[in-house]
């Protein structure tokens, strides 16, 4: 491979990644609104917003899905970062209210 | 809303996030496999595996395509978790070979 093949190349896998960047985005958004749903119902019937059964539900979904190359570990190590930013801006929302 | 009402309605929205997790499962995976031919380009013509320009040009397109709601700061921080586990990744496949 020539270094003009390799940079050719290169630029494509950097289009394919930057698509599934926008959709990993727009998921994550996806993700946020129903959180949000949720932060509102337990608002409505005083329910607790932590619930750490359900985050364990959530580890084991991922798990199960994931047919790699990512190691479960790192997959959950992303998923413990997407819980926590959605948590954190759920306590925004919530105390804006 | 009674506590029932509530039970099944935050069941619902249970199934529709542990649904949107799988799709984020495959997004990141699918994302790996093509970071990890770009490593492999890379090693072919010995071009250096970090680069930080790139990096500013993923953060740009993220942000880009970002409609909220989650804010552009927290998905940042989401992505740097994904970067920083797929470069750990690729260190370690690149070291068996």
């Amino acid at each position: 491979m020539t270094i003009e093949e390799a940079r050719a190349a290169l630029g494509a896998c950097r289009l394919e990644i930057d698509d599934v960047d926008r959709r990993l985005v727009a998921l994550l958004n996806e993700r946020t609104r129903v959180v949000e749903r949720v932060g509102d119902i337990k608002q409505q019937v005083a329910l607790p917003v932590y619930d750490p059964k359900r985050e364990e539900q959530v580890f084991q979904n991922i798990a199960a899905a994931n047919q790699g190359p990512l190691p479960d570990a790192a997959i959950k190590r992303v998923f413990e970062r997407i819980i926590d930013e959605m948590r954190t801006l759920e306590r925004t929302r919530m105390e804006g209210k």
